[in-house]
């Protein structure tokens, strides 16, 4: 993998120059010894085909605060499904919809594997092919709350970088997420250059009928989340990844089985936001198990390509 | 895709080039056209990143006659546990591997889906790193009964040089199994040029426990068979392949999904195996689907490469 008369201080140089928005600093000295050391000649070196990398989604590639835009998204069909079918306003999660009861719904979309079931059950029935146009619309449509511009613009820039390090340097780049499998799809290619065949998450059940598929209201087991994503992970590449990265308690079984792992931390609610809850076993297991811990406002120049 | 000065017919030819073991006729002049209407500039050009193609593996890929790999993988667990506790000696289906009741164990092996549950059963609790080690050991020292050589060898050469001229042509080639996905993948990059990563199948279910996978007694749902294989290669893909090969009423749904489909019959007993137990649907179903039918007997020039 060496170039002729290239030094690996030089390769480091030369990659560091395509993390342009990452700040000087630890994290980004040590993912790019990282990727060194395991793509030149020597004891760390390995082969290309073993190279898998892998990265949660909501939290770790795009913005999910105030809310997720899978969140969004249900949040959008259970509207529409009460406006359809009024009986329903008198039933949760409707009710609050219709009530705008902020609060119980902030419990009902917090927590991405139950917000997955809810949108595999308000999908229910319909084909593959006619949720993937839904999933387009939204992120066609949809604008985040807060900064007013379309989801699909709110991957962050240094992920985004860093992706496409990997992916030049022959590592095979699969996101791992806990929402939806076939809702990130529907977006990965544009933001992040991830092809559809490389996402994997949570899922409906598909039944096979007539050469369509269709989705049910149940789930894959397991859900994509916490211990079923190292599952997920040896089911789609038969492989622990070699580098992955995440931003939340969920995430840490996949990062204990890479060999590098990575952990986000939301600690700048000036350009974005600032929360650890749902990350604090993760972000205290992370100096036992040697994990570089990212800070947004310190290891990100910038954070959204806006 | 064209390369300049070079016609189509000429291109086709250099297709062909790639396919020596296969004899000229219809089957091979299809393929050659379909693979050319897709890569080429016209009303059927396929972009690269859409470009899927599955394959069954028993049958279709290499030899299950007159058992498939797995069945003697199985068999050889079999008769080890009879010997580690004698006392299974008196239940099945250990009893039939002590007695040597070749009737009963015809009828335990035969159909894949089972199989793959026997073997789910047989390995339970063990690692997933423990179980690939085992599938190894068993491809080095297991030979064909009747050929006398490493099932390793037995995959059908026309159909290997069939995946390298797709793989040349910008397909990602899926190898999709009724069989175990993870005994398939001990021997599918060795055998076909597929890594482990483009290998779907059934497989036990997972659990992971610090920082290990460790296999169950359950099976994942569905079974990678009949209206389960476009059902795996969504969830894998998120796409219905653009070519898929198969040889048994199994595949007829994986088929059916595709855009082109080829139907492998064993019929030629001098030197495979002739017969069409299993397949009686698929091939009945052939020509109304326009699905491309592979006589062995008459469209390979050479079965294997020994």
């Amino acid at each position: 993998m060496t170039q002729p008369g290239v030094s690996g201080d030089e390769r480091s140089s030369g990659l560091a120059d395509q993390l342009p928005s990452w700040a000087d600093g630890q994290a980004k000295t040590q993912i790019l010894e990282f990727v060194r050391s395991v793509t030149e000649p020597g004891a760390s070196f390995v082969p290309a085909q073993d190279r898998i990398a892998a990265f949660d989604n909501d939290g770790t590639l795009w913005c999910e605060k105030p809310m997720s835009p899978q969140a969004d998204f249900l949040l959008r069909r259970w509207k529409e499904m009460a406006q359809a079918h009024p009986g329903l306003a008198r039933k949760q999660p409707w009710k609050a919809v219709i009530e705008g009861d902020q609060e119980r719904l902030a419990g009902l979309l917090e927590h991405v594997p139950e917000l997955t079931r809810g949108v595999t059950e308000a999908y229910a029935g319909i084909t593959t092919g006619a949720f993937e146009r839904t999933a387009r619309r939204f992120f066609d449509a949809a604008r985040h709350p807060v900064l007013g511009v379309a989801y699909t613009r709110l991957g962050y820039r240094p992920m985004r970088e860093l992706i496409d390090l990997l992916t030049a340097s022959q590592f095979e780049v699969y996101i791992c997420s806990a929402g939806g499998r076939d809702f990130v799809r529907a977006a990965a290619e544009q933001m992040y250059g991830i092809p559809r065949q490389r996402v994997i998450g949570s899922g409906a059940t598909l039944e096979y009928r007539h050469g369509q598929l269709y989705r049910t209201r149940g789930m894959e087991q397991p859900v994509d989340d916490g211990p079923g994503k190292p599952v997920h992970l040896w089911a789609r590449t038969g492989r622990t990844p070699l580098l992955a990265g995440g931003n939340a308690d969920g995430d840490a079984a996949m990062l204990r089985t890479a060999r590098f792992g990575l952990l986000i931390r939301h600690d700048d609610a000036g350009r974005e936001f600032a929360y650890d809850t749902g990350s604090e076993r993760a972000l205290a297991k992370a100096k036992e198990r040697g994990w570089t811990v990212v800070s947004m406002q310190n290891d990100f120049k910038m954070v959204f390509d806006l």
